[in-house]
């Protein structure tokens, strides 16, 4: 009974010894990692960076005991982030106390959605999300992201808040306001980052910027400068409180929690799945749903902010050796040790290694090459992912997202809509019935069309089935027989069935007689029930055209 | 170029004199029929009846030129003039003179929007509309409109608008002040037309109520006891004016101004397309609308109000023998002459009469036989007809066939987000490889998973797929190949293409080797932009499942 709901008691029960060395490892990794961008994404939704700390406690703990997925890191990531700002914002001002305690609500609120979803067996519906809308979405959130970093970069403060434009325009009227120390940081920082990650990505890169930058800018006294640093980061372990509660904040945040919910799910759940398919095991969408949802209403109580399970991190605990999720817990513990000893080696950190930080680790989900991808394949899906993007950066964060899931699912419906469709005709050469414009040579009879449709049949297509087949009967007036293929047929809905009696009627009466050929056994069964045996006894159950055509002429 | 956009030069120019009987006979008939139910509609709608009258007028000829279909009864309908109602009693009082000016208002928005959507040939949009969701809404309607109906019937002044439950309710409240004068001519109406209707079809029962009742009203002197009649209308052509053009009102109208070009236009061409397959010849979505288009914005000009083609008027039309619009032509003229010489006639119509002929009008589309054909066939379609029927007739008019749209919408992406998929094996007896949980005797290989999927894939299922497959890798270690059977897979997205490489890739990493058998012709495009010549050359192509296993035996 608790296995079902732990699966901690699972890779708990069954630990090897062996896995430990690469578990220590693999924490040890990810928690330097996490320092500086937990840190570094509390600043970019708007609190004060010990709260990226707290954040990368309580709930990796949590999630260790609850989640499937064994090498899934949990904590704060860049998306997320940027959506709690969006957010809360509206409600307060960042950084202060109340935007605060706003942010801890929130988490709550979508530890309770995410885990009712669970309950409730909803996990299937991240599936409905399209990897173009979430490539073309996230593209445009980076872009927003990173450019929400801009103003730490350069030391300018800018009013704008997220609209890129805005952003874009601030900046280059306020060009001569740019404080050049803290450019050259920022910059510093960037090119470093990019150097490691690229040439020595055995080195954690924003460790090294970090502690350069620290003692850098200690030694030459840069903050007094005007170089603003992170300045006091309070020690000690985030302490048990009650997220307050209040019913009007509630409904405001609700849009946003929902989002939040789905979005850090849907993140999370890619990942998980990408290495237990790697890894051979499964992870469950709903006890995932439950798990992320325990971590984010636990974090609640322990001033964290939501969370969800990176991406790029989770890559490198997995790629660091990762086995189980013991290396979790041993990043969570770094994490206290340091919260407990070592926060006072911040204060000199400046803001602008933390922007860059971020900049540079959401410069990658900027994801053209899938665009490019698409374009190559279906232009349809570029445009899905076009749209989203433009969305996104144009309308809004979550509006973007809604809409690319909106219009995703109607172009499927309209190719649906307008299948494929052709009149076949026989190749003597190969002895098969094929489409006829690919086979301008096939052989057709004057009395006889013979109709392939390449499409289930519901509501939508059957009038388009309609128009095509009375077009072909008009131009062949001739015309004695219709054989309609079905062999590509995989379902039907009780609506299109009607609709064909009715064609069926209506062409019989004018002595045009309508058989049926490959009918599968589902769309069978319907025909069945639809008292086809009485109606159309003989016409609907030929195995192959040939067999119709054999029995009519 | 002009026989292109008028249809009628075309029917002029080859009318045939033997026609000539048959469409004087059919135009008389059907004028007939829409006197009293112009009348009676125009009620319904919050209108004088005389309006009925003008909007059986011009119209008609308009779309006698215009109109795509030869049997088509253009005029005032019960659906249109219940969504009149709704919208514009949110703005006027029926029966007043700003009611009458934003019903004209309202009809040239109509007809310009049925207009437009014809020119920017947005006809297919109806198909959208499955006849599980017409038929609920339709049947819905028809109780609301029926209900509606009550107060002339018994001769109450009910204060509820048009919200069924509260009709029953008041009705139910003040059943002592029912007139029972009215109530019997109410009464004794119904039941002649039922017995018209069903016996002597051939006699016009309305005509002969409408007599009977004007007789027995005007010897027995029954107005002088609180039987409520038409009275005067006034005699006379329409005249023609401009409609009052006011922003704030078209704002306010658009609305129900689209919902009444969407479901007036969608009566009409269900109607036009099932005459048109059983006498062979075509209608034009985009020009019916262009058709009826013109029709509404010339009645706009006329004192008309929204007019469509109407389903029993057209069967009636059609049944006695129309064979070309001159029919309608036919029935116009009756009208001008009706109100140039005979509205006096009309002064003792007792209003329940008008009642019961449209209570016995709207009963035959309460459609429960669909409901029930819908049960037997499938489920689901039942249910999508249920949901619109009671959004329809709790929520709102509007609002539930837009509701009826978008779940039957969800309901056929859900079903083609979890498709049927089948694990195959080989049956000896036949010879082939089918489904083995269907086929428990066929025999499977411990090295080899043949996995055929009955559905087009796109981004909505792919993850469905890959769960089932990891499934039964799971289950079976032993696995070396997995052939996917894409016989049945009609067409691909980008997407899931992606999603299919991510999976072999990982599969491949764990030494399984994915072979496709049977893959279409257009998919097969796909893969080949896909680079899938370069990436898995010779593992797509095969013909059969048979083929792809002699490849790794």
């Amino acid at each position: 009974m608790f296995r079902k709901w732990i699966p901690a008691i699972d890779w708990l029960s069954n630990y090897k010894k062996d896995d430990l060395s690469s578990d220590l490892q693999a924490g040890l990794i990810v928690a330097i990692m996490l320092i500086p961008q937990g840190m570094a994404y509390a600043m970019l939704a708007g609190l004060p960076p010990v709260v990226g700390l707290y954040a990368s406690t309580i709930p990796l703990l949590i999630y260790a005991l609850f989640g499937t997925s064994r090498q899934l890191a949990v904590g704060p990531v860049a998306m997320v982030s940027l959506l709690v700002l969006t957010g809360v914002s509206t409600l307060a001002e960042p950084g202060s106390q109340e935007f605060i305690s706003l942010a801890l609500l929130l988490m709550l609120m979508v530890g309770v959605i995410q885990f009712l979803m669970g309950i409730l067996r909803l996990g299937f519906l991240v599936n409905f999300l399209s990897h173009a809308v979430i490539s073309g979405f996230t593209s445009a959130a980076a872009i927003i992201i990173g450019l929400s970093q801009l103003k730490d970069l350069i030391g300018v403060k800018l009013e704008a808040g997220k609209d890129v434009f805005k952003i874009l325009g601030e900046s280059v009227m306020r060009v001569g306001e740019i404080n050049p120390i803290t450019l050259a940081i920022g910059v510093i920082s960037i090119v470093l980052l990019v150097i490691f990650k690229k040439y020595i990505p055995k080195v954690p890169g924003p460790l090294v910027v970090v502690v350069l930058s620290i003692v850098t800018v200690a030694m030459l006294n840069l903050h007094t400068r005007n170089v603003n640093i992170v300045g006091e980061v309070p020690g000690g372990l985030p302490v048990l409180s009650m997220p307050s509660i209040s019913i009007d904040a509630m409904v405001a945040l609700l849009p946003i929690a929902l989002t939040i919910s789905f979005v850090g799910f849907m993140e999370s759940i890619a990942m998980a799945k990408a290495i237990a398919a790697k890894e051979k095991y499964k992870v469950d969408s709903n006890k995932e749903l439950v798990g992320l949802g325990l971590a984010n209403v636990g974090g609640a109580f322990f001033s964290a902010y939501p969370v969800t399970g990176g991406f790029s991190r989770s890559a490198v605990n997995y790629q660091s050796g990762a086995r189980t999720p013991l290396a979790s817990v041993i990043t969570a513990i770094l994490i206290l040790i340091t919260l407990l000893f070592l926060t006072d080696l911040f204060y000199f950190l400046p803001k602008a290694v933390l922007a860059a930080i971020i900049m540079v680790a959401v410069y990658s989900l900027i994801d053209i090459k899938e665009l490019k991808y698409l374009f190559k394949i279906r232009k349809l899906d570029a445009i899905t992912w076009i749209i989203t993007f433009i969305a996104t950066l144009v309308i809004g964060i979550e509006q973007g997202i809604l809409i690319g899931v909106v219009f995703s699912l109607l172009v499927f419906i309209w190719k649906s809509a307008y299948p494929h469709m052709a009149e076949l005709g026989y190749v003597e050469k190969i002895g098969v019935y094929r489409n006829i414009s690919r086979y301008p040579s096939a052989k057709t009879r004057e009395d006889l069309i013979i109709y392939r449709l390449d499409e289930s049949l519901y509501f939508a297509n059957m009038s388009f089935l309609e128009d095509k087949l009375c077009g072909l009967v008009a131009d062949k007036p001739t015309t004695k027989y219709i054989i309609l293929d079905f062999s590509a047929v995989n379902s039907i809905d009780a609506v299109s069935i009607h609709a064909l009696e009715e064609m069926i009627e209506n062409c019989q009466a004018g002595e045009i007689t309508f058989l049926f050929s490959g009918v599968k056994g589902p769309v069978r069964d319907l025909l069945k029930k639809a008292d086809w045996d009485s109606k159309y006894k003989g016409q609907y159950e030929y195995h192959s055209i040939q067999e119709a055509i054999d029995d009519i002429s």
